[in-house]
């Protein structure tokens, strides 16, 4: 069966799940629902959609069977006690997708409770992360180990159980289970994205005939507010392109937003927007209930090729409630009377909480046992790819530990940088390009990658075989992302939490459109991945294209974000530990890289990057210290030049990283900014803001840039070497020998 | 003709203009091109999109009039010679895209080049910004007084020739003819989308039967990349929602983006995924030289009703050169060989440059007559409808003046605010609320209208009338963004620069999700309009949403960010005095607002805000300076009560915007943060970065915050009023009596 860019409709017979009191689902509702929409004969509609003879197999089908309706209710009982123990939660969507989620981790999902981190698990993203309750609950009802009632009990705790609770609001990546910390909507998606590259570049690397050693695919269930942000159209568009057919997006399509009906902003064709993205588009209108209907659907999407895939389930927000159907019952507790009544049609003693009935556990027990020899397979599958395969197979285990080795390391230790001007971009490239054939680099540009010296050196492009372009194959790690930076830098997430350090994801684009993805990034550092950004022309000496393209502020951004390795190298040298510091680095780095050309400084050092800031030039009795980085440092080093020639004795201090510098000894940070009456000054063509912690006077630029050639726009906001003398001349003046510390900080 | 959800295709016959030596177009192409695209019979694949009798009407005209293929020339002739000029240049799409220019401007775009900023011109913003050399060619042919050939000869001159020119390389608004600046991509479409908004509520409000007041559209170009960019897939998604039938986007598709061909990383369906979006789809196969078609289907998207329009132009990048059709023709000079060769093909002279024929200068003159003639009938309408309707007629007189009166400044003046606890969010509401009654506020919430306290009183909703939901029109003006943070961002930049405080727009998202839209907070800066981004939920204490809705660096964003007016309000009190700095304000304003209840504080003072910070409580002889902002300041005050009361003389300082701050005097600033040795402390639950310059220690959190209740989270970092006294007693401890500012600044 092969319904390209068509539509499966698999469709319902009832709107609740039977109970103890009616165990057989069929009997119960057929006749209760004589006439619902499954069956209209009119086919004019369903050829539209291209319904298949599937659909009509399953109409002879129950519902559900009776051990997961049980699981669909034990699993509703357990989000409105969860929900109501503190008075407040997500419960909402969790009693939406009450059927999902018992489709797809008691049938589907290929995990092994008992190893969380199974290299070959199916990959799970909440993207809509305010549903977390349902997986907490679907986490402990597989038998994940740290997954508690206790946990469950503490969720939305005051104090989360005195900090000890892991049952977040929103699922957060270092507790097993969790492949994703998600919460800000949308990126869950691209995040999914990401995940799927890595997992179709593993398959098309590694899987040889007779020899799946990765046969996992990555699920991602999203809301309708996850289809309204750009960073997952983004990342959609991209994952139509790519054509991967390991995707599953499930869509919790519950009409329901914080705001209201979705019809008050949102009225799109869904599905056709999908399909015309190149998505492989499956529905199915009770998803309250029919989990045959998703099971059913869960298996012919993993089985399709070809294509990503849209499950478009419609679900009631609030099920069973009183609120159910409306916005209220995004985030409450639902209260003591609908939970009462809730419990009894549900077949529960509704004074017990948190009841997980006997039946309801060995149910789910299948889910470890399943897990264990789903893994016991695939060990066994790997032994004997040892033998067929050993090189491939060794390669992959270096991928399972996570092991970049150490060549990068010896070959940077040992290279040798041009002596010759160069801009930075590129020698950060030339780096780049030596190290793409030792790191498990992943990634490319936001379709700048000439101006971003990302592909100088051709490189093999990740995706499939298309007429008219060479070298394209899933097994290539070069992305083009077209022109989007926040799906791409989303996506690099999703490819580095995949697992760590089986790839380093990059990203480049101009540093400004950094900006585009800058929440992106934030998911960067708070799920500790290492991924590296590359953002070049990053100041307004960037070549004539204006203000919009010149950043002036984006450095305290990154500054000031928590766990981000923000890098400025300042000539070819640190451009070499630049990308050491960023190898060594378990998180995210971001490396700032000038346009134009700069000489190799004399003094700058590879190995002391990782510090933060050192002593380029001049002595420790100098009266006076200038500090700066990246590409407006070689300038300094011109002023120092003439300020020595005129007299004042002068230091240079390189600082390519604010943040690594501050987590230095004292002793040491004294050592390179004296603090002891004697004036530093920092040079950087941007915003002052930050710099009167290391310096008593600042040149920089509070303003905008404008559209002028590089020389030039130097020049204009008197940035050059020789204003630079001058304006350090003017303030020494002022000062004149008093104590700069006392004098008080300011814009020179 | 109505093709509701179809799309109507505009075939052409010939790929090259008519010269002067062949001037009878379809005589000269016919023969060429015999059996080409538009004489395909084979119906089936235009039936499948909807061709109707329209096209077979224009296969009976030809491709272009002479004037208009001498236009196209021209233009060509132009975009060579200032890509030539200084040796570089965004040519490419120039050269594919004059067909449209001449079609566009030359016939329909409504506007007078002797009043360029007319109330009632049509708008058009070029989303693809790059290409405004176009744009600057046709505004000199259309006779915009200051867009000079010398200003044409001065594109890309190495220094703007001294910084004069104003043919930069991407638009920039404050000159005349350019109603947005744009650069990055994507964010054009969206602010077209604001403007279209814009006009769409002043059609609805002013608009009577036989007073068509407002007949105005808005136009909007735009590349491949822009339809990658989620800023502006956001926005178009919202604007299919709205129904806005008087935006008219023009896609350029000329399927080549820097990287290459954009078969590399895009190949959805663009028709089918905007007819899926509600836009009504109109495809040109030949916008490089069928003028006549481009003219019937600009005709025809000004007609349709009830849908915003996309025409899909297929263009040549670089056309005629030798690098058409490749990448290589985005941005270069092409070449003395090229440029000869194509202008002797063209029918030109080859030797001459920055030529416009006379009969081309004559043609184009009928632009501004036309718009003389437009404007005359415009204002003869409005006399009419000022006695027809004089309420009306002065309202509008109002909008067309920009002026917001007084009645806000009087009304605040003497708003007394409610003296008990208040969460910020909602005593910034109720100023707010007051206001929406006298301000023309135009906006709402990205789904967060009720967190963000936005709609606590009820406002018409601006959109299309729909069953089930009350109080919908194009008259209202709150506005339900869905969560789209970055379109919602540029789309109030677009509503702002419509007409200046025509509209105050307004938007809202909790604080951290603005991150989603800094490109576009960026662009309402650089465009220098007047919006009011309200944030809510502004720090760690928002209600145990976890680390990823707890901002804690983004501060540094906005204080670094140029032009920006950042207001972080600690009481009612002072959130009246944001409101009135906002309405000051000729510029972008953030509001940064917290979750949970504050006091009243003594000594807060509305007409303070303006300056920045002012001393709250203490007198200058105090030891201690207390200086803090935003919903961190109560426990401040508690902290120097406690502090006070065991013998530290504390002084405490509010700083609702250090920017505002940092341009008073220096004499005022030093009667505020002393520098003279006494200790300063800063106290804001985020990261202290760029507090140096302020204090001589900081509290802060350099580091993500965690998920727990807001109470629960301040005593977990160490940050209620009897930590910070602890804190600053270890401090005061430490420093001895010792010179502060001698001592450096630490975080304490």
């Amino acid at each position: 069966m092969a319904h390209i860019n068509g539509s499966v409709a698999f469709k319902s017979r009832a709107h609740t799940l039977p109970t103890k009191e009616s165990s057989h689902a069929s009997d119960h509702e057929t006749s209760e629902l004589e006439g619902c929409l499954w069956q209209d004969k009119d086919s004019s509609h369903d050829l539209d959609r291209g319904v298949s003879e599937l659909e009509l197999g399953l109409r002879q089908e129950p519902l559900a069977t009776y051990a997961d309706s049980r699981s669909v209710n034990t699993i509703r009982g357990l989000v409105l006690d969860c929900c109501q123990q503190w008075k407040i939660g997500h419960g909402g969507s969790g009693l939406g997708m009450a059927a999902v989620a018992t489709a797809l981790w008691r049938h589907h999902l290929r995990v092994d409770p008992a190893t969380p981190d199974w290299f070959d698990r199916d990959r799970f993203i909440m993207s809509n992360g305010h549903v977390a309750l349902l997986q907490y609950i679907v986490l402990h009802l597989s038998g994940f180990k740290i997954w508690t009632m206790e946990q469950l009990k503490g969720y939305c705790h005051p104090t989360a159980l005195d900090f000890t609770n892991i049952a977040k609001t929103h699922p957060e990546i270092e507790f097993d289970g969790l492949d994703m910390s998600t919460g800000p909507l949308g990126q869950g998606v691209a995040n999914s994205v990401g995940m799927a590259m890595a997992n179709m570049n593993l398959r098309a690397t590694f899987n040889r005939p007779g020899f799946e050693v990765i046969n996992s695919v990555v699920y991602c269930t999203l809301g309708d507010a996850c289809l309204q942000e750009g960073v997952a159209l983004e990342a959609i568009s991209l994952a139509g392109h790519l054509k991967l057919d390991n995707l599953i997006l499930i869509y919790d399509n519950n009409g329901i937003q914080s705001d209201g009906p979705i019809d008050l902003t949102f009225n799109e064709d869904v599905n056709a927007k999908m399909r015309a993205c190149g998505f492989y588009v499956l529905e199915i209108p009770d998803g309250n209930s029919n989990v045959a209907a998703i099971r059913t659907a869960l298996e012919h999407a993993r089985n399709h090729v070809g294509q990503p895939k849209f499950l478009n389930i419609t679900t009631t927000i609030g099920f069973g409630t009183t609120v159910a159907g409306t916005c209220k019952a995004h985030q409450m507790a639902f209260g003591e009377v609908d939970i009462e009544k809730c419990k009894t049609i549900w077949g529960f003693d509704s004074n017990s909480t948190h009841f997980v009935p006997e039946d309801v556990r060995q149910d789910w027990a299948n889910v470890p046992r399943q897990g264990q020899e789903l893994q016991f397979q695939w060990k066994q599958t790997l032994t004997k790819y040892a033998v067929a395969y050993p090189e491939l197979a060794q390669q992959l285990q270096s991928k399972i530990n996570g092991d970049l080795g150490q060549q990068w390391r010896q070959t940077l230790d040992k290279y040798e940088v041009p002596c010759k001007d160069m801009p930075l971009r590129q020698s950060s490239a030339q780096v780049y390009d030596i190290l793409w054939r030792m790191v498990p680099f992943f990634g490319g540009s936001a379709d700048l990658s000439e101006p971003n010296f990302m592909i100088k050196e051709a490189k093999p492009v990740f995706g499939t075989p298309r007429p008219g372009i060479e070298n394209v194959s899933y097994n290539g790690r070069y992305v083009h992302y077209g022109t989007r930076e926040h799906g791409m830098i989303a996506v690099a997430n999703g490819i580095a939490a995949y697992a760590p350090q089986a790839f380093v994801p990059i990203t480049a684009t101009f540093a400004m459109f950094q900006l585009y993805g800058a929440s992106a990034i934030r998911m960067s550092a708070i799920n500790k991945v290492q991924v590296i950004h590359v953002g070049t022309h990053d100041s307004i000496a960037e070549g004539a294209c204006g203000p919009t393209h010149q950043p002036v502020e984006l450095v305290n951004l990154y500054r000031s974000m928590p766990d981000i390795n923000y890098i400025r190298p300042a000539d070819a040298e640190e451009a070499v530990g630049t990308w050491m510091l960023a190898l060594d680095y378990k998180g995210p780095t971001i490396i700032g890289l000038n346009r134009g050309a700069v000489p190799l400084l004399e003094g700058s050092d590879r190995h002391k990057v990782s510090q933060g800031a050192y002593v380029l030039t001049g002595t420790s009795e100098a009266l006076l210290t200038v500090v700066s980085t990246g590409g407006d440092l070689y300038r300094v080093v011109d002023a120092a030049r003439i300020l020595n020639a005129c007299g004042v004795a002068t230091r240079v201090v390189s600082m390519p990283s604010m943040r690594r510098f501050e987590e230095q000894s004292d002793e040491y940070i004294r050592s390179v900014i004296p603090w002891d009456g004697r004036p530093v000054v920092s040079v950087e063509a941007m915003s002052t803001h930050g710099w009167a912690r290391w310096s008593t006077a600042s040149i920089g630029l509070n303003r905008f840039g404008t559209t002028v050639h590089a020389d030039a726009v130097m020049a204009h906001f008197k940035l050059t070497a020789e204003d630079i003398v001058r304006r350090i001349q003017g303030y020494l003046g002022d000062l004149d020998g008093k104590n700069a510390q006392t004098a008080g900080w300011k814009n020179i």
